[in-house]
């Protein structure tokens, strides 16, 4: 049996879209002798589609689109699709829905497996929306017995069910698992490993491209028997492959590519989809001449094109003027536009117009990050496209930083990093030459608000003990009195196993 | 039998506080009588405490501090509290625990019953950390079967369990609901229907209080075995209120408050939760001289007190200067400060440094409004508090308002009221005397960032039809495209089926 493995970039809602793309990517699949296509979870209606879920109305496009791409996939080999069908029952303010996998064939949509594990940790929030699927049983295709799963049903470890274990004693010869699972560092050997423990040959489809906060990374793959890795998809690519299962080609070295590449790669991914999912097409964002602007810049560089980001200098009087001219030199590095707006005037009408309320305290610092977003803003606001926030998770999760000022923007590409690890990124992306100027390099962190500021932190010490709180679901008493300002952030690609947005439902009130 | 009915205030994560007002109010109850007192649902951890629970230490805390109660509690009558109890499973990245209805007896902690319907609709989101409870029986005290059931568990509409039915089956005289409800218009009228078709005589506490969003609005409630109200308490005050049982004086007259007072109090409940449990003080709001920054001006005087609030005029080119004079009358009127900062010298200055940038379009409006938020925020930095932000539901569903401008404020007191609502609110404000001057009553609602400018909607035709639209969870062109604004904004005070905010999640990047 060939099996197409087609992990496509779908995007949340465009039923027409999406349709189009797996189109294709079964066309070109059953063009290289596929006798099955396996697409990702949710394929139909994108993946998270979250709340839309409530409205009745798109439910019922996403059957009539389900039952439109089975009547457009006539003609080509059978497909394993990820689709909404209605559940057994609906309760209470509940969509009542099931997390389908459907097999179309013939024009037909039959429905094979709904998800039974739902995941409501983290970023998801499964429970919501749909309802535990029942039991299923393997499919046959050419004499082959198939066993289906949707993605949570794989990561089956403490729940009181086992999908996979099931449909492997139910004489299931094949477990295709059907995917939407958020890129993570190093999340491919945990897949496998959950994958592994399934106890048969696997074929495992994950989605490709973004949606907001959430970046999946494609990497599909199938196993042998044996639990070996016998053909892996790219990351962060959409590709369609098929693999003939009756020639097993034994265990095939994985691709690794190092967590550095990889973390860039899933940034890059993340902010072009943001980008062009919402057809901004243009990016802009304050290059101050330290490593947290200096790192965006290159994640945007790569993911949109230079010609499509411009940084914009906006030196105070306290700025060191080796800020301004590193900051050129990166902006010339990369090929992004570079502009430079002074900021002492409008400093000074504020100091007039403001007075007393400046004096002491952090107000004149706040000023003049608020001036410097409003300058930003005005960028975006003229020429169209987005700020790019440049905050990162250490200060982030410590709240130096000011509300309206430099945590304003759209999409934060840095702000699941920690400070060391913004630094160990700035280093990888000089790999090869001087990229980055090595002022910002190796410069003391400083927000250059006053006179002789540096960042009041030890960041190699501070910044792990403060992960790993937030690994925990705690939080310092710095973190909790930020909490409100933290409400009111950007979108924050994320990285890492936990990162601040939607899969940290913190309250800001509280003791 | 004599049974206590305390409606008290309690605070996320504040156990100690917690402790403290639940032996104040079982006191009180106890002095006047009580065999048995019931406390509000999640008594000890404080409601919602969310992905705290993922927290292991703040679970063992509670689990300690309950039993502290216990022993606390132990020469008083018994008491019916609500708490954490560990399920009877765990599974993968779920705290694994039951929302739970505990009685305090004798020092001991006796588990009583677990909520059996978790609502995952809205601003609920309880399937992620609590297990569905199992059926539960009526326990004895006194000679009466009493049985007990969680919130959701009255709500049993469309579900496939009916808990409350169950328990009257099984025997019980009484059923006692412990809950934690947050306030929608006339939601009373509502949890009197759900209650009425449980089927018998019935005691409801609620919470009383404020976290984040979510207001909590008492008005706990005794219904005889006819289903007529025998008492009701308070709405958004605390109370705790000893009711004979065996002395039914039959149907009250329930309290009728006008909806305009209703919401308004709600919303004076929130703010001032929100201001006292974050240990705030102070709060500063814009005042344009139009209706709605004066209704959060006269929301926040009475929910803090006006001393300590105060309005500030940042009166520009553009302004009518019948918009600084009212907005002065305002604050006369109410009692709050008030102070003027005018913008032209900033402004001046911003178009100098900017040039360009700002000729044609929204972008030098765009300006104004962001100049006017470092304005406010400066007060807040230089004296402390909060900004209160003013931004209506109608100009918030249509992203008619500026990113880091307008739409800045840590709380939105009247960002879940259309246009039309704001109105109803200011004239009811007016009801006595002219608080609110006839000037911003009467005036045709403008941003004032343009000469001769008047806000481009016919508010009385559009907010209806997009206020429909949030009620089904559907989105016109324009509220897409403004889909990342609401995701940078400050905490929603909910007052109606569907706000923005945590009860409303969709995607800004879809189709």
């Amino acid at each position: 049996m060939k099996i197409g493995l087609a992990q496509i970039n779908i995007t949340v809602g465009d039923l027409e879209g999406n349709l189009a793309r797996s189109v294709a990517a079964v066309e070109k699949a059953a063009g290289q002798g596929a006798d099955l296509v396996v697409l990702p979870e949710m394929t139909v209606p994108g993946y998270p589609p979250r709340d839309i879920l409530f409205d009745s109305s798109f439910v019922e496009a996403v059957y009539q689109a389900t039952a439109d791409l089975a009547r457009q996939l006539k003609d080509l080999p059978p497909v394993i699709a990820g689709s909404l069908v209605p559940g057994d029952h609906q309760p209470y303010e509940h969509p009542g829905l099931y997390n389908a996998a459907v097999l179309l064939r013939g024009g037909e949509v039959e429905f094979l497996a709904a998800k039974r594990l739902l995941p409501g940790y983290d970023v998801f929030y499964e429970p919501r929306w749909f309802l535990p699927g029942p039991p299923s049983a393997p499919f046959e295709l050419g004499g082959k017995k198939i066993g289906v799963i949707v993605c949570e049903d794989m990561w089956d470890e403490g729940y009181p069910v086992h999908p996979g274990a099931e449909l492997f004693e139910a004489g299931a010869e094949l477990l295709v698992c059907i995917s939407a699972s958020p890129y993570r560092r190093k999340v491919i050997d945990n897949r496998l490993h959950h994958a592994r423990r399934q106890g048969g040959a696997m074929v495992y489809v994950n989605l490709c491209g973004a949606t907001d906060e959430l970046i999946f990374d494609g990497q599909s793959f199938a196993l042998n028997a044996k639990g070996e890795v016998i053909a892996q998809l790219a990351a962060f690519e959409e590709e369609a492959r098929v693999i003939d299962l009756d020639r097993d080609p034994g265990k095939k070295e994985r691709v690794q590519m190092t967590e550095e590449e990889e973390v860039f790669q899933a940034l890059s991914l993340g902010l072009r989809e943001f980008v062009n999912k919402n057809g901004l097409k243009r990016a802009f964002l304050g290059l101050s001449g330290g490593i947290d602007s200096a790192l965006v810049a290159a994640i945007a560089a790569d993911a949109i094109g230079p010609e499509n980001v411009t940084g914009v200098a906006i030196p105070s009087r306290y700025s060191d003027e080796r800020s301004t001219s590193s900051a050129k030199q990166l902006a010339e590095n990369l090929g992004i536009g570079f502009e430079t707006v002074p900021l002492e005037g409008i400093h000074q009408a504020a100091e007039e117009a403001l007075g007393g309320l400046l004096e002491g305290g952090t107000t004149a610092e706040n000023v003049q990050a608020r001036l410097r977003a409003m300058i930003l803003m005005s960028f975006v606001n003229s020429h169209g496209g987005l700020l790019l926030n440049t905050s990162n998770k250490t200060e982030l999760s410590l709240g130096y930083s000011t509300l309206y000022g430099d945590m304003a923007g759209g999409i934060c590409p840095i702000a699941d990093l920690t400070k060391p690890q913004v630094f160990q990124l700035a280093k990888w992306v000089n790999r090869s030459r001087e990229i980055i100027p090595s002022f910002i390099l190796e410069r003391p962190p400083s927000a250059e608000l006053k006179e002789d500021q540096v960042d009041p932190f030890d960041y190699p010490v501070i910044s792990p003990q403060v992960e790993a709180l937030v690994l925990a679901n705690q939080s310092s008493a710095a973190m909790r009195i930020s909490e409100h300002k933290r409400w009111q952030f950007g979108v924050i690609l994320k990285v890492s196993e936990k990162a601040f947005g939607s899969g940290r439902m913190i309250p800001i009130t509280r003791r």
